[in-house]
């Protein structure tokens, strides 16, 4: 496995082609930004090459080699439980969303059962190419994000329907080397800090369709692969020296990655043409990510938890604010606990690989629309007017106004203003900040409306309306 | 084990002296009320003896028989699971609480564990003693009621201050035969339908109080006992005849029980004045009680959505009223995830018998406070302005105006008067009658305030705070 | 103006063809249940004759005699501020829904405006005879029942395509004489306490459903009428002796109106056939009440709040449940407060009444489905297990039982258990008995999706996207 | 009165003593961040001077002439209703707190009673100053902000007990010429664009602290004041050019304001050592600002569903989201309906000036610290993984990267990238960025806190508790 040095210098050193804010990023490992997202992202490397951590984040690979649980696939219930386990653990460390490496971990577990799926019907041999990829990837231990999300255009109109048809990306030619795709996928967490991006459908296609109906991986330094790195609420503290940018050592990312006419050599195609798959691969890669939001929100949860417990603690108020912390401890475990239940009601498939149980994953990624809010909400409450307005690092530094700082921001107990400003920068990067969590928990993993739309599908509401009749004595 | 039939004969039969509504209950498996609570237990036994569901609702006993669940020791991880599982189960076949059962069910296990820690630092002989009746009650298939809350007079007071310390049940007396108790338990969900009732403290007592620290058994015909049997809201509808009573086959019961100086036997004795493990005690029934709480509010969440769905689609509203039904899936299994988690997550003792995560079985109960009111409202907000006020039975069998409640309370597709009646009776039960779930979720296993109050006990703030600072970059 | 006794004396008299579980109500005033309704409506008539409630309860009619309100027009934005007040004060005395009287008030202000309308569009004199029922409905201070609510038989399908056109109410011959309708209305409020009924359209109709655009007053007592009197959740409770049923002094009633081709002579007819007109009455009559009802909500709050805190009191825990306290007096708050503005917002129409803003008296009516649960909510929350399971008072007369449950059920500082269990049998009753707020709350006036349609349709999104593209500086 | 030009004029030639990020603003009227600010208050002149809004936003002063309404008296309920309609009108224009000069008004009026019962009962002459300032206030048309929260330092101890006084502003002198403060007064809004401070105590001090009972008014360019301009959540969006700071007109702003020994003329004295009355002008003066924040509130909440409303629209979804467009509607006119309701139910003092009903004021100011956090979620979910992670304007200005931006973030229907990144942006900024409602609604006013604590204590519970009584029959 890499360290975590040897995977910033191996991101370096691709040099992939990427943007931020107009202007070519020309060192991830030393740009303010894309530096603390690679951070974020080398947290995990790094952990993961301490013996303590090796139970949750590290796997024997099939070759007996120890291996990143990363590039693994579940193989047993215990291992689901273990990635919602994962998934807390790097957020308390890290307090952002560290999406590339969970993504990839997703894509190659998606694929490993469609691929499985699509040979036994088809006589193709995808799976075959993704086991040769899978193992590559573990063996170089690399960072793959993961796509799915398309443009989309005019969401009223189904992608047949489109005028330009590249917004949703898809294959434009096909040769011997391989196949050429066109397009982009949008909102890919830690494109900047991924050795590679793995391709899939963003919805599921029609038979029509067939040229959207792509899935492959592909280092992102590919020739035609062009990155725009999002621009986050907030995220120009990131580029600051000093405390302010409250959580001061991690951050993350998001992409706009392009594909402007690339070639995929055929040992890296895992579907081409096969609409009739798509919507399961969707639905497989979208089920780890929905369940694993529990644990990951749990984690940030406990971050802020602990930032607005120390700052009551600051301000001589913890007494006063115990029930309110409280209910932020409630609030993050019942994320843990639901996240935890979707895990264990999991299920393998023929493939060998497990997933979530469909309908509790979906039903944690809805609490995990709803609950962090007001997780936030009581963090801002207890943080009192300060989180909205407070004065800069550079004020504490000046010589004239420094001393005012000092004076009028100290807390209880000989705590110094610096103290307080940096928790309070902390909650405040957390609740309104670029790594404020309704970034992470309304939209990652798709929207509320579409874990609506599966829990309506998956409710069983005849075998329930049978429970009612029987109790009311309703005969038929 | 006992069938269904066997049961109730041996309830009847041991004629416990019970009064309802300032009579004395004659017979309890034709008194209106009470036979319907019989029936609610009663389900578990006909249900057991199904081989389908021996999985969830039978063990093999140490003497290598088939006994009931209920009457067994958790002794692993998925014996947890499956309890949350059986919960749910049962749930939706009776459509209420058959708490006795259950209580029992959490009594022998609180008492395994804590019998067994008090005999291995003090030398007393309690774990054999429980082991014993354990045994007993497994042979004899028993439905015993599980007893903690005392009637507790001012609660500003503590037992010591009490101007009447029965208030807090307590020993009175001992001699050779064992030991004499006085005081009561309220709110003992189905003593009318139980053999016998397990008496636990109410809660911790300190050394002062050593008379209140007694855990018992005892046959609820024993002489001294006696109980009323608590008028629920709308209990009345359960004593009439016909189908107003929504939920025709089954209900649910709590008594007062009264102990006026009653004998209990010294091999009935499971604790007496060992103070110092009453708060465990406690605990550790209450966690069981907590967690599975998940499991029974999804299971009447599943009834309630059931008949909400099959009202909708009497008056031809499926379609418009598909989100809210959705909604109410939703809640219901965001409970039964969180309570799977916290069963996961659970812990062997060193007596053998395992508990679930503390935390998370607080945070289930919590969750369990809040969600099923949410089902409630959905289900009256679907169901119109019907569900609070309908014709009765009567007036549909009434020669003048049945033929008006035919005609006017007729569906849509030919769906009789009588058919939607009846399932709105179902609902009405469950929201606003007897069978209603806050009934079950507010107080069954402990308030809000005691649940929120452990939670913050196990918080473990410090922890968090120190992942805040880190990330915060505050060095101590 | 009516003395309370005169009220019920001429309800009595009238003795319209009524009918409760079955059976002829023979006696309005002494029958366990409706007598208790006729109490509640009586309250307000009592009321009335106190000099200290004039300004509420009372107008100067135009001949300059002393009318009661509930017959009055609103004439200024201070009748409407009243009419909110006079709900409040209303629920607070009686704890209960007086719906019939407030109905009636609706009604002939809805009408008010209607007919004005029609006249000046058509020529008809629908005004003018509805201006002499008003007067009549003064000099007589009657309570008029209003009635909007067809039955509907299958909802997804138009009146015109039902299989059974009566299930909307419908005129089937007119002659000299006047008109004869056939069909229903259902769950009127107090119709059993009701001299008259005031009839309109219940929903707005098309041209081909010209048969059902009618509106009307007549007696309770007319030839054909026929009332099933509804059987609440728990109204089983008010048929009993004693203090059990929680409130001893007051009820509510709803009844399904039968009209079974009733003849209704021309100067009571307000409406027949004007279709473009239905939904706009319909609009009118349900403003007012979905701004009345943040009024009797709070009312109806006001007094559980009192009952959690005095149950609170009797178990020596006022300081610890002084959170929960007072987050109920906010909800209640919160729904006058809004009703107050609604009504502050109100306009005049050119017949001279005038009627609260239609947009705040949906967002009010739409909180109204809401704050209220939130409410019940709490008062179970503080009143611990008991609310949902009590001895009856018949045990505590019991000479066997009674002792018991005086010694465990006393509280602190001298409170008897009479006491405490009167309060808690009042709470019971406003939370899950025939008096709980959810009744009235959720359907009264509107289901909360009629509301919701409203404010969509007054929401001006079109106005608001200019604001939000003026500041972002988007040209068109 | 003045135009926005000579208003943004006289802002520039005070050049008070201001700090952001460590340094000096030299030029308010052209530094990025405060400039914006400046233009928030600016748009109060402009509108000002338009006849349109001469109902709403003048009134004719004493002495004939139509001068500001935020420097008048409120001296009728009309005035309260038209203060809460100007708060929405001027939130709907800007999407911006334009805090100073509300609070200014506040403060005046505060004072305007204060000074008035001081006077009474000490004879003092407190309120011919205030007097002859308001008069000057008008006439010179200024923009004073309003001062009230202290550091406070050490919150669990009293001011007396503080080690470092200072933490609350106090009297360290006083001569001939006036009294000398010093301190600070923190979180003042607007306070960079103001022409004066209106400085009053923050909260209730007791005898012994009578050198923080003191009030004032005083030029924020006086010796011996400094401010530092806080750094809002994202407020470095502010500093740059182009669209990407979503609202790009407006801004506000908060400076903690530093008084080093400032020298205050007896003329602008207002309260000097009166502790008695330092509860009371606090509470006067918040609860102004609590009812008016209902009209603040729903005016950033129009903008912000009708922002939400125009990217549905541009992603063709707006059918689909019509739903929660609505429920954004209720949640702002719940807010105001309220508000309206608060200041409907307001009364005189003996002084002249109105104030708001105490208890409706601070139900308001609740529900403030609520809904809005719902308008906020919603926005989220309708808007979209985008809120989160978008390109920056800079990028769509690249020659190399702008045609992807174009190409992949086009609407349907001819709609520009351009324009759906401005109104994405614009959302950003009031969710997650310096324009988030939760910035405004949390502390704005004070905390939740302190508004609970008023309405506890204006709950009445004994009425409450006597109301209840009566209904269940208990006679003491």
């Amino acid at each position: 496995m890499k360290s975590k040095k040897q995977y910033v210098a191996s991101i370096r050193k691709s040099n992939a082609e990427a943007y931020l804010r107009g202007r070519r990023v020309k060192d991830v490992a030393t740009n303010q930004f894309t530096s603390l997202a690679l951070q974020g992202i080398g947290r995990i490397y790094e952990l993961s090459s301490d013996p303590k951590y090796w139970d949750l984040l590290t796997r024997i690979g099939e070759n007996g080699r120890r291996i990143s649980a990363y590039c693994s696939i579940h193989r047993s219930r215990t291992d689901l439980i273990n990635r919602v386990k994962t998934a807390r653990l790097v957020c308390q460390e890290t307090g952002v969303c560290t999406a590339s490496r969970c993504c990839g971990w997703d894509a190659i577990n998606a694929l490993w059962h469609t691929t499985y799926e699509i040979d036994a019907h088809r006589g193709t041999d995808y799976h075959k190419r993704l086991r040769r990829y899978a193992g590559m990837m573990q063996s170089r231990d690399l960072t793959c994000a993961g796509a799915l999300t398309d443009p989309k255009g005019n969401r009223s109109l189904k992608p047949k329907h489109q005028p330009d048809k590249d917004v949703f990306l898809r294959v434009v030619d096909q040769n011997r080397k391989g196949i050429v795709v066109r397009g982009a996928k949008s909102m890919i967490g830690g494109a900047i800090g991924s050795h590679e991006i793995i391709v899939q459908p963003g919805s599921g296609f029609s038979e029509p369709e067939a040229e959207h109906a792509v899935a492959f991986a592909i280092p992102l330094n590919a020739e035609g692969i062009v990155q725009i790195v999002n621009m986050q609420p907030g995220a120009e503290r990131k580029m600051q020296e000093g405390f302010d940018k409250g959580n001061i050592s991690y951050g993350s990312s998001e992409s706009l990655v392009i594909f402007d006419d690339v070639l995929v050599p055929w040992n890296r195609v895992f579907m081409n043409g096969e609409t009739e798959y798509t919507a399961e691969l969707v639905t497989q890669f979208v089920l780890l990510h929905r369940m694993v939001l529990g644990g990951c929100l749990a984690g940030c949860g406990d971050v802020l938890t602990g930032a607005a417990a120390l700052l009551a603690e600051y301000n001589g108020l913890s007494r006063q604010l115990s029930d309110r912390l409280t209910e932020m401890t409630y609030l993050s475990e019942a994320l843990y606990s639901q996240a935890l239940g979707a895990a264990y009601q999991g299920q393998p498939t023929p493939s060998g690989a497990w997933f979530p149980d469909p309908l509790l994953a979906n039903v944690t990624k809805l609490s995990v629309t709803r609950l962090p809010y007001d997780i936030q909400k009581i963090a801002e409450d207890i943080s009192g007017g300060m989180i909205s307005c407070m004065p800069s690092e550079l004020d504490l530094r000046n010589r004239r106004v420094g001393p005012f700082v000092e004076k009028f921001y100290r807390g209880g107990q000989g705590v110094t203003a610096e103290k307080k400003l940096r928790i309070a920068r902390l909650i405040e990067s957390m609740v309104a900040g670029p790594g404020r969590l309704g970034a992470l928990c309304m939209h990652g993993g798709g929207s509320p409306a579409a874990a609506q739309m599966t829990i309506r599908q998956m409710a069983d509401l005849e075998g329930k309306k049978d429970l009612a009749k029987k109790l009311a004595g309703i005969l038929s």
